[in-house]
């Protein structure tokens, strides 16, 4: 049995600070300097998961439930792992879409699941708002792992991580974030944080997938793929979510990756040194060319996912302690 | 890390009995002596499950499968955070009702699992008879967690836990089981355990949902909603079992709540200080109103989910210590 | 709590060796003497499965992902059960058929769940060599849980620890292979491994389900069942595998349980103390008649099984040990 570097155990124990909400909702729940803190604490766990043993018992003793409305075997996994990591007891639930057609269920299912007495309930569902009402319902923390077109704040965190880990700082950088923005929550997440960081950020893509209102998120908007990409340190593709649209709006996905698809020639105005980053699962060939995808300098999207693990520990170590601290 | 108060610990300790039979099929598988006893266990784990750290090591080292035929995330998950709380290694499976279509593959899929050394098999069949039958099979115990129309013994044993919280003592109360008696396993544990323990139980409902043979269950039995619920201190409602039912007899959903929906208007005649319970998950609006499920001094729908997980706790402790007992 | 036996511990500890390669994709990953001792060890984790104390923490804070883009609640359960057994966080994964129809995302969902850092990857998949090119993709070892009708090494190597058990050596012996050759990875897997330990194998089946290039396997081939079976020490029925047949070879299961399923008469030509197997799950009354399949002393079905658990515990040990030494 392979026991963490004590050396390492201390750092993350000294890093850790309570979450500064009892739910983890939106990125608005955090500040720069909370957000700051969260990073330095997932430093520690990024460390210990490129370690032999990584295994901790900071939630030992504690319940964890992943509750997945929709399907995603990326995210799902990585909640589940980050968990376990952390010593917790955890259970993973899909139920079938077919069964929570009404939000009268989703609030039966979330109640129910409650009076198991979670510490922590992770949620997903196709409905903008649902983690955050399911919040007003329940006595556990709340995660939300992405509502409908809302939010996603556990991506746009583990996006920042990545970021602050290539670059060092993300403020001062121009990130471009492109494609289907109308669709995203991943959008929507990475736009709130990253401003609040410091970094400019640009939305690139077709007028009928930016949203009419985005030159209020504080975002230049560029409906030309060549000049949003260019001087852009970073170039974060967004998935096409031919799921969430309807008939007339879907666009072929041979015209799509025309203009829109990114590769190696529309990547040359971007900035010197610039990366590229996804969100997963790609459309190869859509929204993204593979050779920029596999490149192991310029594309980030292998080190996202190893990320993910790591800004998820921190959430729920933060929260955990949070609780600790109000005697729950 | 969370370590749950010593004090507690020893209670729970001193009140851990070997579980009576080697397996748990029926709530006659209980005396009112037995059934005391798990309860009183079960109170110890309630209030560990109320705190911040919820997991034990009763149960290191043993194994438990949940064998889920039919899907249920509620009693699935139930099973599986109390298995998990006691600290055993936990898988939890639902093959698809295709592959086991067949009795034999029933039996094969069992002595598989069974092969793979578990220590508890808790088993959920549409057949009534199935965990009886499987536990001829195996060496394992195994734990009937709803066979058919047939037994679902662990959710009369938390209806119990949760009466006996909110009453005291469950003698002398009288109960009414309303709705589908006829194709509710909930309804044949109740009316055993609660009779043995002392209550008078009732029968209410339409003619074509209270079997025939009901009036040999040592029960009252009323075709009036109104007679049935007239001075009851507890209220059970189950589940319209649209799924169990043949063409013919499926009532119209509007009729049946007008005559059988629990309103608040019915429940006037009940005893004051009436309590309303239902298994889940709920049909609102067919045999039970939201205006009563959710009335938070009457109902104890979600008492009885908490009292699940504890109740669950109770059994897997006491079948795994009598195992213990027996060089198993 | 129970401990396990402290002697057997320090048993299973000397038997504990680095496993010879990085992953454990084929038999020939093994030579006699490697796989001789992975059996003895695996001996060692027989006695602990046969105990009330079954976990260890051989492989803390080690994790472990089982991803099966085929259905097998068989050996999908065997393997998370050996691993938790050792103490692993195990998370199990099956990806929708669907979802993974191009070996492109095959790659891509591998190459996410590696960036998640587990140190062991158990795979099975519909595409003969999925295991092996999944392998060169990731940094975590990977084993192969069955890949199309190429191999399936950790079934070989459980038929052989039961074996070894039943027999002492399987040296000398005579195994008959019967039935379904062409579409069976438990056939490739069993000839290369009884080879190499000394066994004479035997192919028997009709000619069109035992390919055209098996004398070169280095076994005798029989198209007769009597001839085939006559002498043998060990009989191992396959699966009738109509799932991978197409249309005009699909042959009637009446005919073939004829000709080919195994009964006592067929069976009365075979060495005395005849033990039959067969590697699940089984089609009773095809390939095998239930009267031999369930004969307590001649049929090693369930012992199979049972041998699985302890020989996947071996398997991951001695891949976790390996990483261990090379500082993963």
């Amino acid at each position: 049995m392979a026991r963490p570097d004590s050396d390492l155990l201390t750092v993350i124990q000294e890093r850790l600070r309570p979450f500064p909400r009892d739910h983890f909702l939106s990125v608005t729940d955090l500040n720069a300097q909370t957000a700051r803190e969260l990073l330095d604490l997932a430093d520690g766990f990024v460390e210990l998961n490129q370690g032999s043993a990584k295994s901790l018992d900071l939630m030992a003793g504690r319940t964890v439930v992943n509750l997945f409305f929709e399907n995603s075997t990326r995210t799902s996994a990585s909640f589940e792992i980050a968990a376990r990591r952390l010593g917790a007891d955890v259970i993973s639930l899909s139920p079938r879409a077919s069964s929570v057609a009404k939000g009268e269920t989703l609030i039966d299912t979330a109640a129910t699941l409650n009076a198991m007495k979670p510490d922590i309930l992770v949620v997903r569902h196709s409905a903008s708002g649902a983690a955050d009402l399911l919040s007003q319902k329940v006595g556990c923390a709340v995660v939300n792992a992405g509502d409908g077109r809302h939010e996603h704040p556990t991506q746009a965190l583990l996006d920042l991580l990545t970021l602050k880990r290539e670059f060092g700082d993300v403020g001062g950088l121009t990130v471009a974030i492109c494609g289907d923005v109308a669709h995203s929550r991943v959008a929507r997440s990475n736009v709130a944080l990253l401003s609040m960081m410091g970094a400019r950020v640009r939305l690139v893509g077709p007028p009928t997938l930016v949203p009419g209102d985005a030159d209020r998120w504080g975002c230049e908007v560029f409906h030309d793929m060549r000049q949003g990409l260019e001087g852009c340190d970073v170039v974060m593709m967004l998935r096409l979510q031919l799921e969430r649209m309807q008939g007339a709006l879907v666009p072929s996905t041979r015209e799509y990756y025309r203009f829109w698809g990114l590769d190696r020639e529309k990547l040359k105005v971007a900035a010197p040194g610039v990366r590229v980053m996804h969100p997963g699962p790609m459309n190869r060939g859509v929204e993204i060319d593979s050779d920029i995808a596999d490149d192991p300098v310029i594309s980030l999207i292998q080190t996202q996912v190893e990320m993910g693990v790591s800004a998820r520990m921190a959430v729920l170590a933060g929260l955990s302690l949070r609780r600790e601290g109000a005697g729950l």
